[in-house]
Parts: C-alpha cells; sequence; structure tokens
C-alpha cells in the first residue's frame, strides 16, 4: 500500500469510505503492519472491525521496472495483495502504486478469462453533459482488432456500474469518421463490430473533436492512443490551471474578481466529477484489479474504494463472462454460416460441372 | 478559396497580412472571380498590386470524399491552386478546405521528396513555457518506422522556422518512457533514432504526461495518434471554455467577479499564441502546402499567411532536402559498415577453418 501522498493519506480515505458506506464489507490493508497499525490507532481505527491489516514485508517502488520488480519482490504489499485475491480471500485489489506492475502482476497471477486475450484498463472521463467510459487506457499498446471488440464488453459493463446506463452506446476513437478513415486496427476492428451486432450496441467511429459531445457511453481504443489522449488531456488541464493561478496572482484587482466568481469554479468542478471515478479498473481478468492515480488525495481513495465496491456488488465480473459467451456464441454462428454458403457455392459448382 | 466563415473572411485576412507586411510577395487569390471582384472593390483591394484573381468554378465541399472530389472537380479553387504551385507560378498554397482532400490534392500532384515516402501535417502546439511543434497530427495514420524519423527532419525544420530555435530538441511520444514501453512502431522507431545520431538532436521517448513541459521543440508521432491528441485537446479546451462560461452566467456577483479579473484571462490568451499558428504545413513535398483550420477567421487567416511566408524565405524545403541527403549518407554509411563486419566475421571464421 502506498500513494504519492504516503500511507496515511491512503489510511484516512479508507476511513472516509467506511464512513460513508455503512454496510457490511471488510477492507484488508496489505502492507508493513509497523507502518500501519500506529496510523491505525492514530485515526481511530484499530477496532474497526471491517479493517484487517495482511503484513508485507517489501514495495514496489514507482519507478521499478515492472517485471523485474514482480519477480524479485515476492513480498511487496503489491504482490501479496494481488495474491489473496487469487486465493479467494478478497474479492477485489486496489492500488496507487507502479501502474505496469499491477497489470503485469494482476495479468500474470490472476489470468485473464476465457474469450479474453488481454485485459483492458477503463476509466470514466468527464464529458461536458454526460460521462462516458474510455478504454484501453494503457495495458495493451499493440492489441489486435479482436480485442478492441472485448474491450467494448468490458468497457459497456463498466459504464452500466460507474454511470448507470443501461445498454451503453459504443463508439470506436478514430482520425475521422468517413468511410477508409482510420489506420489499419481501427478499420478492421470497425469491419468486426459492425459483424458482431446483438452483445454491443455499436454506434460506430468517433473523432476526438466529438468525444466530450455526450454521443457514446463507452468510447474504445487501444491502449497506446487511450493513455496518450487521457495522459495529454491531464497534463493540458494541469497547465491552464496553472497558466490562469499565475495570471490571477498577478494584480489585486484579479484576485479579487476571482474571489467574487470563486462559484463558478466550484460548481464547474462540481461538474467534472474526477474525485468520485479515480479508480480505474483493469478488466478481463479473473478478478478485479483496480488502479488509482499514484498522486491520489483521502477524497480519491475513498472514490475508488466506492467504484470498486460498486463493481463487486453488481457483480461486474460475472456479467462480462456472460456477454463474452454470447459474443463467442455469434462468432462460432457467423463462422458457421460462412463455412455453410462456401459449401453450397462448391456444391452448385460441381452441379454446374456434372 | 473559402472558410467555414464565408470568402469574405479570408479576403479581410488576406488584407490583414498585407497591412502588416509591406514587402514585395505575391498572393493569387483562387476561386470564383465574380464573387471574389465585388470582394476585393468593397475593401478597396482592387487596386492592391500584390494581389491576383485565378478563376476556379468549382468549390470541394467540407464532407467530400477526397479522393472522389480531387478525382471529379478538376476546376475547384483548390486543385487548381496545388496546380499552380506544380507549375511554379506560385511557391505556396494555403488553404482552409477539405483537409483530406488538400492532403491527398497535394501528394498525388506535388509529390514527396526525394527520400521522403510519405508527407506528415506540422502543427504547433502552445506549451506552458515553450511552444512545440507536433508532427504529424493527420497525414499518415499508419506509417513505418523509417517515416517517423523522416518526420522528425520535416518537424525539425518547421520548428526552426516557426519557433525559432536552432537545433531543435526531438521527442518521440509514448505511452512511458521506460525501456519496454511504446507500440511496436515507437519502440523500433526509438531504435532507429539512436543509431542515426548526427542529423537529428534526438532526446527520446516523451509521454503525455509531460507533453507541455517545454523540454522538447518537436514532438514526433504516427498521425492517428498525433490527430487524435491534438483534437481531443482542442475539444476539452472547448468544452472548459463553455462550461465555465454557462457557470459564470448563472449569477450578476460571478460575472462581475470575471470582469475584474478579466485582465488574467486576455494575459493568459496571450501567452498562447493560437492565432498566430493557426496555419499547419504537410510537410515533405515538392512544394509547400499549408492547412488552415476550416473555421479560421481573419487574424487566424492572417497568421497562416505570415507562417507560410516565413516558411517560404527562409527556404525550409531546401533545408529540409540537405537534412534528408545528410540522414541518407549516414544510412547507407552504417549499412556499409554493418556489411563489412559481417564480412569480417566470416573471413575469420573461414580462417579458424583453414
Amino acid at each position: 500500500m502506498g500513494s504519492d501522498m504516503g500511507p496515511e493519506e491512503l489510511i484516512i480515505g479508507v476511513k472516509k469510505a467506511l464512513a460513508e458506506d455503512k454496510s457490511n464489507y471488510e477492507i484488508i490493508i496489505v502492507g508493513n503492519e509497523s507502518v500501519i497499525t500506529p496510523m491505525l490507532l492514530r485515526h481511530n481505527l484499530i477496532r474497526e472491525s471491517r479493517i484487517k491489516v495482511y503484513h508485507a514485508s517489501e514495495v514496489i517502488e514507482m519507478d521499478e521496472k515492472p517485471i523485474q520488480a514482480i519477480k524479485s519482490k515476492r513480498d511487496s504489499s503489491m504482490m501479496r495483495a494481488i495474491e489473496i485475491v487469487k486465493l479467494g480471500t478478497a474479492d477485489a485489489v486496489l492500488s496507487c502504486g507502479n501502474t505496469g506492475a499491477l497489470m503485469a502482476g494482476g495479468t500474470i497471477k490472476l489470468r485473464t478469462m476465457d474469450g479474453i486475450e488481454r485485459p483492458a484498463l477503463g476509466t470514466v472521463i468527464p464529458g461536458k453533459t454526460k460521462n462516458f467510459v474510455m478504454i484501453d487506457v494503457g495495458a495493451s499498446p499493440d492489441p489486435k482488432p479482436e480485442s478492441l471488440v472485448d474491450n467494448a464488453i468490458l468497457g459497456a459493463n463498466y459504464a452500466t456500474v460507474a454511470l448507470g446506463v443501461s445498454n451503453p452506446r459504443v463508439g470506436l476513437l478514430s482520425n475521422g469518421t468517413e468511410d477508409g478513415k482510420g489506420n489499419m486496427l481501427v478499420q478492421t476492428a470497425h469491419r468486426l463490430f459492425k459483424s458482431q451486432e446483438g452483445v454491443i450496441n455499436y454506434r460506430g467511429l468517433l473523432e476526438g473533436f466529438n468525444l466530450f459531445d455526450g454521443d457514446f457511453d463507452v468510447v474504445v481504443c487501444d491502449g497506446f492512443t487511450g493513455n496518450l489522449v487521457l495522459k495529454s488531456l491531464e497534463s493540458s488541464a494541469r497547465m491552464f490551471k496553472d497558466i490562469l493561478k499565475e495570471e490571477i496572482y498577478k494584480s489585486w484587482i484579479r484576485k479579487l474578481g476571482i474571489f467574487l466568481a470563486r462559484g463558478a469554479f466550484i460548481d464547474m468542478k462540481k461538474r467534472l466529477p474526477i474525485d468520485k471515478f479515480s479508480g480505474a479498473p483493469l478488466l478481463g481478468l479473473n478478478g478485479l484489479v483496480v488502479k488509482a492515480h499514484g498522486s491520489s488525495n483521502r477524497k480519491q481513495i475513498a472514490g475508488a474504494l466506492e467504484i470498486t465496491l460498486r463493481c463487486l456488488r453488481k457483480r461486474m465480473n460475472d456479467r462480462i463472462k456472460e456477454d463474452v459467451h454470447r459474443l463467442n456464441s455469434i462468432v462460432e454462428e457467423n463462422k458457421a454460416r460462412a463455412y455453410e454458403k462456401e459449401r453450397e457455392i462448391l456444391k452448385s459448382r460441381e452441379t454446374v460441372q456434372e
């Protein structure tokens, strides 16, 4: 356990989550007991029956190489937390740690579900009127077109849980919506989507320019593009904020003005619920792995815990498995139909030759 | 000629550019004479010796399919404008029209330079302290790794002209900077960059999260990723602006506050010089093709004209050709060296066998 703000911020986040949700569930804090116990004491959590502590002696640092780290640090809090999910002791793991290590560790230990080749990282992004799920934002930089169809199933189920939409509208992110636009991956995936109607509510391609317009509940992309779009958006928002702050601090009249108008900024922030959706699940594994931002504060920790609980309570992974099964039936049916068609063509040729 | 704001906005933009730059150059306005002449009269430009009109009877609309449009509308203003560049009557073409048609028409008519396989669209993006060139933002969605190296040359030369930096620092956009990060394209291109030092000042990988930090003058990527990052940034900026406006208009005290603080917003806009770099050149062709935003206003038209002139005056395309030539010499040298090495190994083996 840990975040850029230290383990105490995490403990406070847990306390907040437990206070907000009084129902019966258990949080297992995995990490160095000698660090955690005094903190639990300090925050009056030592007698909280819903908190358990599971000792782990090592920590995977943020800048460690993922594969090397998960191999060499077997008693790290992250690997131990994944392990207890594998053993069935816990239902989900939430971590603010090294994303690469969490993805690699989660994938290696928990394995992907039957029918899913690669896991995908989904995240909620605020839109102008509606929020949407973007998937994949970093797990697979070079997926096959089939994986983008899987991402749609994973993302749609997450959208149902996180955003409360039924039959989520799925779009495929592209550099243009006209025929022939998109890179080869997108073009092939677009054809696949169109041939596999029934499980996914596929609504076609969408451009970056229309990303925030609210026409799609799930935006599907490869992990390379998704990561870059997400991270660029985060860093541009940070830049605008920094520049505006600098400019405001240049005169007292500007400061006064912003003080008077502060309600607009507060309400704007409310409309962009970053804290609420601070956890991003790594979907498609046998077990739930949720990644929270390395720089998460208490509010964001609590938000990530809440979203994790919601995924579990709505039995999201079971629903994903059902959808994957349905999709595979359609794929098999399509194959059988194509085979039947080919056979008929061959037969009619034989008849002609006779 | 034309923009979403109609042809008159363009004429006013031309007038602005001519007023700002008194030196001797000529602007050929390509389009329907019967539309253009009355406008020139209205704006006192009919006797302006630096303006010529070249008649074209057709217009390629924004929503037309590029290849079909350039084939069927041979007398369109766009195709005529590209043609006079090919004939040497003009040195560059500037258009606010259909991007796909401009790229396809430019590439087919003008052809790429020797040693460049595909053209790339470069654009200036404002950073927190420094602006940078991003290339490619939409010309080639599926480039080869070698094309990313070409993009670096194209982008670096454009950065020198547009941003005034010598020896621009080139970065390769990736989903992470550690070894092994990036998709296959980025990984291969990264190795290529490292083996071809001398022409390009390559500084390694950069993440979306550090895009605006000012550590790179040129950010190289494929046209699919670049388009999506650029368009998402544009649309998120629009969304933030819209939401903030809505929230401000909810009460008079907020409106008063923003009125008092308006200087901060004006200065912020000055620090993000969107109008100045409103033209994005399609680089790597035998001739200069510059794309301005479809929604360009007069200021942005003038800005795009100014950047076009600067590219011509600094003989950018000649410099690109020199760099491509130098790069190819290094590639050939590397090949020769590798061949020599292999031969020596074979020789030593023969000696051992004797």
